[in-house]
């Protein structure tokens, strides 16, 4: 007895998925075939799709589907500050405080050197090329207060004070430990206002 | 600022996955566009494979990518027998305790009528069809001991006795309330020798 091939291939492209072990794979694959054939096949499209449109943002690194992401033309922000963030939702969770008008950079990560994520892999040099144009005046490090975002803070800030810039944090309001995207926005907006030179 | 549409679309199809909510069917979108486009693109393809190729076995209505899958093609089986199993997982595991020669049907499911699920959904006409083919001399029931296993078990049971076929059920040598997945072998091996008419 032999499990279909192309059964077995949806088993393990599943299990790519974080999070998702053998058994997990296996039971979605079999969902998928026996309940829900449309909803695999939208979600065959929506990978594809997604893999063959959505880039990084030239100048912040977020996702977007064009060459600059519709935060960084909008004409109606700061161009002075510019709050570096770990992940898109993060960004999210700043904006919806509304007390923050100026632009981002998205590491898409933070460091971690245990796991071999590295300077590059935050887009460092990326970074510094933006923070450097001459038009930035204020880098806001709004990185998780977790040992790995505090320790990524640390690393940017001493990067970009080596080259003129001024450097802060948010400050101490976010609970220590805490990860941005599951803190109240009141927090958040304290935090943003009371933030500290670095 | 907003989340570019094939990536909401990408988050949108992951919750058709089971068990997957809002928040890791975003985090799972994340993952694969920053960290493991490959493995996106691959899933992507083998869902389209997948609902391209993947079918019912016409004998036995288990998944196969032939008009008839291989077990039923099998000359050493013994056509007299026919096991009836509620997943492909099951049917895998009465083939490893090497007990069992005959065929299968297998349901893709069991009753649940507080879930909607009825006769129609575990396929019963075509099992009418297969266990009545005047070969079949008897029908062994071997779903799942638990209350929705037991509750398909008893209706198949009457419908099959009902058009004078041999019905037996597997020996309560699996424990009451087990899933056949998760029992050891020895134990449905056992249980496959006890077997009662029914
Ligand atoms: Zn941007
Ligand atoms: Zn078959």
């Amino acid at each position: 007895m032999k499990t279909p091939s192309s059964l077995e291939f949806l088993s393990e492209a599943l299990r790519r998925l974080p999070g998702v072990g053998p058994k997990s794979a296996q039971r979605m694959a079999y969902h998928l075939m026996q309940h829900d054939r449309d909803g695999a096949a939208m979600l065959g499209r929506a990978l594809n799709q997604a893999v063959e449109r959505v880039h990084h943002c030239e100048r912040c690194n977020t996702f977007t589907e064009n060459p600059v992401c519709e935060t960084c033309l909008d004409p109606d922000r700061d161009l002075s500050l510019l709050c570096v963030v770990e992940t898109p939702a993060d960004q999210l969770m700043i904006e919806q405080t509304l007390t923050y008008k100026g632009l981002y950079f998205v590491l898409m990560g933070h460091l971690s050197p245990l796991d071999g994520i590295g300077p590059k892999d935050i887009h460092l040099e990326k970074l510094i090329a933006r923070a450097t144009d001459g038009v930035v005046k204020e880098v806001i490090l709004a990185t998780n207060f977790t040992n790995e975002g505090e320790a990524t803070a640390h690393y940017i800030s001493e990067t970009l004070k080596a080259r003129g810039l001024k450097v802060s944090r948010l400050a101490r309001g976010v609970p220590v430990g805490g990860e941005l995207e599951y803190v109240d926005a009141g927090t958040i907006a304290r935090a943003m206002l009371d933030r500290r030179a670095t």
